[in-house]
């Protein structure tokens, strides 16, 4: 990409960039670059209205009546069939309910029964730790089951005549390396095997394709790159195909065919709504959709190519400005080989992120010694990772992580 | 009680009433009486306001750094310790997570499990759907599990060796019967069978005891008498005797020991936190919480004897105003042996429950024939019902509820 980008080359590529409007949408506290939205998306303007409007008018004014005045009863269809545009889904086959553990739960089982005569959950060692949690906790619910897990290089040859399921995270949560989605589910099927795809990294920052590349299953978060609030609720997609061949196991009345006539026993509803179980979080899904809504008139191909700038430009500015500071890339440098956040070990990385932090450049720290940038393209613009690798420059030249105070542990790192 | 209150009694009630207090931190709406805070809280004054600062102020301002800064991450704890105590629990046996339906799941799956030589889920015919319903689901994902429905007054009797656990709603939620939590509980953990409680229509209206009781397990609602907002968080209650025996199926993240250092391996935390799962629903949490402070100064002797008052008057005025006029009683008559609300019978119950809604009375219908009327002891007065009693009567005297626009029912009911 030749030199790494000054100051004034950076404001160019702002000037030039098609989202750039859409920083305006954001409500972010002034001096600060954000590149955790990755970890937690920043507040679109529009959620505080939204959610005011949800309180004191549907909730407050309109109470009970809001269930159908207001579309509550609704609204885990209609926010899903939001994100459905984002990952090249039909609009039925996405649902927002609970979170993307408990989604992962539903569909693992449901997985797990639909190819009965097969034992093994496969996944890699390192995967996020509640997609494995999940897993693990499916194996020792199921009677037979087992969680295999193999490293991503040998993954596509070892899935098997045994494998139930591939359970993959589509965007690594620590290196930002990006699985092959379209060789990875063709070498599922190949074998007769499920996949589920989760998500989390991925939607809101790059665009995939659910039905262009014949996925089965998907799970994602609400509160990440669709900015969506802490601990928004999640999504889930079923391929149209097996919806009606899937049963979840969390039948709760709102996955019924009919909730509301109160029968005694459980027939699930045709489609996509047979995977909700509790009442909707009616509050979680209006910030949610206020923060879906952001995305109508983006296009994927703008998202994509601007995350990849964003962070091609960052590693070289970084390389270029802070080498022999004991810094090492441990994400893929090929851009079209990894997600919207980069990460360097280091090995002071928690307290070099509190300095960061501390000077209003907020990344996060990832056990055991990572660094982790996230590159949300809907807020983030070129001068601002020009700003955040100055800064990291000077904390590193001036040694500014290396106090006590940087060196202890919050409860959430 | 003598003759039925007229309006200049039931104001005089209103005087002399130790909560009154707490009416004025409710919005509610001008000339409306609501009757439905059983299924839908009226929004607690401050709600509107801690919910602008969890958004505006936590998430948009301070972003990631919440978690910490805010207590986000000790919400559910935090929440769970204020809900123990209007259920006669220690403040490490509640937390708050999820929904009612999967924390039925949760626990009904650790009770098999840890009853694993008994295969019965022993419940009544008409328990609240979503019980009946997780209870089928907890049946066909275990292997030798069956859900036994067995009437009310043979409830006890027919615990027996081979039942793991027995699940019922304290307050049932279409009569608002209520069981005998002590003897129902001593009469399971003589025939060696857990008991699990459903207190979605009992919390916040009734004091309940789950140490007095000696009861193993419950779950309840955040969105009923808590007042916590449309489809709320709900809670769990594990007794500590059992806590670390128990092991929860849906094993993500947030139930794991240690769950920052991102291990590849499931181990649960020690105590009540292992029954979390997924991310908190911290904006959901932060309008629960505003719900569940406004019980902060309340006595639960006040709660219960306004409750009672209220609901006593309520069936008296009824059947001395609207006599002959198609309504029954479906109701326990003994205050002792009824929750919060009251449900009439009436051949065109949905009709007339829209008629009373038009004219400001908002009760509701459950299928196929019941009018349901909820007192909630911190917003509702005697004035009130008697105004409800009031109308009740003249549109019935009119049968203005015979028309046909009236007859057409909405999604949700």
């Amino acid at each position: 990409m030749g030199d790494p980008l000054d100051r004034d080359a950076a404001l160019a590529l702002d000037m030039a960039d098609p989202l750039r409007a859409k920083r305006a949408q954001f409500a972010l506290p002034e001096g600060v670059v954000y590149m955790n939205g990755n970890s937690l998306g920043a507040a679109p303007v529009a959620a505080a209205s939204g959610m005011d409007r949800a309180v004191c008018v549907e909730w407050a004014r309109d109470l009970i009546g809001s269930w159908n005045l207001h579309g509550w009863i609704r609204a885990p269809q209609r926010v899903g069939a939001s994100i459905a545009r984002l990952i090249g889904a039909a609009p039925d086959e996405v649902v927002v309910a609970d979170t993307t553990s408990v989604n992962l739960f539903k569909l693992l089982v449901a997985a797990c029964t639909h190819r009965s005569g097969r034992s093994t959950i496969l996944t890699e060692p390192g995967n996020f730790p509640t997609d494995l949690y999940i897993a693990q906790g499916v194996a020792a619910t199921l009677p037979g089951r087992t969680v295999r897990t193999v490293t991503a290089d040998r993954l596509s040859e070892a899935i098997d005549d045994d494998t139930a399921v591939v359970l993959l995270t589509h965007v690594h949560y620590r290196t930002g390396a990006m699985h092959d989605m379209a060789a990875i589910t063709a070498a599922a099927h190949a074998r007769g095997a499920l996949v589920l795809w989760d998500l989390s990294h991925s939607v809101g920052a790059l665009p995939v394709d659910m039905n262009g590349c014949d996925v089965d299953l998907a799970v994602g978060c609400g509160y990440k790159y669709l900015n969506g609030g802490p601990g928004a609720p999640a999504f889930l997609y079923v391929a149209k195909r097996l919806q009606d061949q899937l049963a979840s196991p969390l039948s709760g009345w709102m996955g019924h065919g009919t909730p509301f006539a109160f029968d005694d026993d459980y027939v699930p509803a045709q489609g996509i709504s047979r995977f909700l179980c509790g009442t909707p979080p009616v509050l979680g899904l209006a910030a949610l959709e206020a923060g879906v809504a952001v995305f109508d008139d983006v296009s994927p191909a703008d998202l994509l190519a601007k995350s990849r700038a964003l962070s091609d430009h960052f590693i070289e500015m970084v390389e270029a400005r802070c080498a022999g500071q004991g810094l090492t890339l441990i994400s893929p440098r090929d851009a079209s080989r990894r997600g919207s956040h980069v990460s360097f070990a280091h090995a002071d990385a928690y307290a070099l992120c509190q300095a960061l932090i501390a000077r209003g450049v907020v990344g996060d720290f990832r056990a055991p010694d990572a660094i982790r940038f996230g590159f949300t393209p809907l807020y983030l613009g070129f001068e601002d990772i020009w700003r955040a690798v100055d800064t990291l420059a000077t904390v590193l030249e001036e040694r500014a992580w290396d106090r006590q105070d940087y060196k202890v542990r919050a409860a959430v790192t």
